[in-house]
Parts: structure tokens; C-alpha cells; sequence
């Protein structure tokens, strides 16, 4: 097995490496590390990302990657089928932007070390984090939904028929919105692709329930 | 001329985007939205990018692309000559994901944008707002130091003697860090590549004094 996935079930950003390695066929050894009683911030973790940040994929060889967005771009140029970005340049920007809705303007805002951040230095209780949450997910769930509605460029998944880079991010995250009960039920077209993406096994095996650390 | 570029001076995404551009060689119209006006929350403006953010360029032809990665991205495709990545996967990915570092983990939580939420709601003071965004720098720059001092991969930029992807990012967050008067001495990996970045053209002429609506 040549693959070493340092990473945690409920990580969004762990479970879009997750579906990149399952889509591509790449077996891989999985290593859980409880974000809640801060093992990312062990020596033998800082050791791999000086960040604390996972997922960390450790390459056959010892060299370990970082950046969940950063690995699937290095898979994808490496284990090229089946692609996770369109072969015309217009198109993969429209994949990459659209994920980059998710991984920039959205998911960054609502991590646990930042809804903690808030906690100490606000005194954000549950109910203002909540709200926190949730206003950063329509930020950027309403616009997404708007583009992918509008665009004729979507289809049964964000672009074309084929899933990829963006449905990658819109799947991890549609799971970490349910951390506060958020359905997609209010952005119809987001709603529809998450059913699709469902039904395939390179996510559905990836979802945070179905991982080994998961409690 | 081709280009439009709709952004504002002082984005740090705008300034990443107007380097590449710049390294390029690629001449550009430079359309300013005053952000502190809401210019970017116009119908004008929505109707190019309903995400309501800067920067968006637009292609001659009229299309119209959003989120700055995903733009350099998409021009280092279709105008290799310099290139912002380098030829061998490990090292693009390296290169990724010290640019995701300031991307993903660092410059979403200190937009304008979020200060302003952080104002809304919790009535967090300039005070607080500057120990928020103090906060998410050491955070990113901290391990963003260490790896570029102790990786041999680092020369005379973040990856080799070339300036590429990380650089842009690394270039367009330390003119964002001068909002709080953050100076990057204390880090001085990221302060020595800051300095030979700034002696190059491509980058100094993308710095947000040196644009039409800077004020």
C-alpha cells in the first residue's frame, strides 16, 4: 500500500482527499488523527505539516504532501484517469472556481479552529457560532446555487455529467453543514448534485460516518 | 486590449492577479470598484460574478472569470511563457500548497468582509478586529516561515530562483499584513523573498499603491 492518509473523518477538507484517492482507484492507509483532543498538534504530526492542519498524504518514499486542493491537482496530474478537471482551459477554470467558492470563500470562515477562535476571543457560545456558521454558508451557497442553475455549462454534477474538482468541495461540504442541522434543501440545484454524488460509492465511501475514526 | 480587469487596489486576490497578469506580459483595462462603497454588490457587478467579489477578468469575447487561483491557473494553461508552476508534480504541489497556505488558511478570514462581520456580530472594536487578523497571520506565517527556511527546495523565492504561484500569494499578503502595520521582520525567510520580489517589476507595479483608484 503506498499511500498514507493522515487525516479525521468529520475534516471536510480530509474528505474531499478521501473521494480524489477513491475516484482515482489509490488504496490507501488511513490514520486518524481526534482534531478534539489536538493530536495534529503532536511533534509526530507537526513533523509532516509544520501547519497542524490535515490531511497530510505521505507519499510512498516518506515525502508528505499538504493542502487538500494542492494533493488532488498533484494526483490528477499524476494518476490522469479518470480526470478531475475538464481537458478545455475555460473549463477547468470554471471547475476550479467553483470549488474555490467552497475551499476559499467558505470553508476557511467555518473550521473548528475558527468557530474555537471565536469562542475565546468573542465569547462566541454555541448559538452566535451557529449563526456565524450559518452566515457563511449562505455567502457563498447562494451564489453557487445561482451560477449552477443559470449555467448551462452544470449537469447532473457541476460541470457536465462527469463528477470532479467542484462536486468534491460542494460534497465535503454539504456533510460539514450538517454539523449545524443545515439541509441543501434551500439551494435546489446544490441539493440535486448532492443526491447524484450520493449514489456513487468514490464519495459515499468517503463520507465522514463511514470512516474508521468516526464516533 | 483583451484583458479587463475588474478588481480594487487594495485586494490582496486583485494584487495576486494583477502579478501574473504582469509576469505574463499581459496588458490589461483596469476598472476599479471601490469596496468600501459597495461598488462590487451593484447589479453592474453581480451580473459578472454573483459572488459578489473581486477580482473577475474578463476575456475578450465577454467571458467572465472568478476566483484569482483559479484565473492564474487557467492563464499559466493558455500563456505557459514564464511559467507559474513548476514542470515536475512534487514540486507544482509544493508550490500549491505554500500558495493555498496564504489562500485557504490565512487570507479568507482577514478580508474586509469578515472584519466587518466580526463587527456586526460581536461589536469586536479596531482593537479586537487587529488581534483577530494578528492572530490568522502568526498562524499561516509561523509554519509558512518554517518551511520555507528549512526545506532546501526554498532559494532565491519560495521554490528555487524562479518567482511563481506561492511568491504572488506570499508577495500580495505581506502588502495585506501592512493594513495592521504588520512587518514581515519577524519571520525573515518571507521578509528576504518579499524583498526580491519587490525589485521585480512584474510585482512592485502590482502593489496596491500603484494602482489608478488607490487612495
Amino acid at each position: 500500500m503506498a499511500f498514507k492518509l493522515h487525516n479525521y473523518f468529520r475534516s471536510s477538507t480530509s474528505t474531499r482527499l478521501r473521494i480524489a484517492l477513491n475516484l482515482k482507484g489509490l488504496e490507501y492507509e488511513y490514520i486518524g488523527y481526534a482534531l478534539l483532543r489536538h493530536e495534529h498538534k503532536s511533534a509526530d504530526f507537526l513533523a509532516r505539516n509544520p501547519a497542524g492542519l490535515v490531511p497530510v498524504l505521505e507519499l510512498d518514499g516518506g515525502t508528505h504532501l499538504a493542502q487538500s486542493l494542492a494533493i488532488i491537482e498533484y494526483l490528477d496530474e499524476t494518476r490522469p484517469e479518470p480526470p478531475l478537471l475538464p481537458a478545455d482551459p475555460p473549463g477547468r477554470a470554471r471547475v476550479r472556481a467553483l470549488g474555490h467558492m467552497i475551499a476559499c470563500d467558505l470553508h476557511p470562515l467555518n473550521n473548528l479552529r475558527v468557530l474555537r477562535h471565536l469562542e475565546i476571543s468573542f465569547g462566541a457560545d454555541e448559538r452566535a457560532r451557529e449563526g456565524w456558521f450559518r452566515h457563511w454558508v449562505a455567502e457563498a451557497f447562494d451564489p453557487l446555487e445561482k451560477i449552477l442553475a443559470t449555467d448551462g455549462k452544470t449537469g447532473i454534477f457541476c460541470h457536465g455529467d462527469t463528477p470532479g474538482l467542484a462536486d468534491i468541495c460542494l460534497y465535503a461540504q454539504v456533510w460539514n453543514n450538517r454539523r449545524f442541522d443545515i439541509a441543501p434543501d434551500r439551494w435546489p440545484t446544490i441539493a440535486r448534485i448532492f443526491d447524484a454524488l450520493e449514489r456513487i460509492d468514490a464519495f459515499s465511501a468517503a463520507a465522514p460516518p463511514n470512516q474508521p475514526d468516526a464516533g
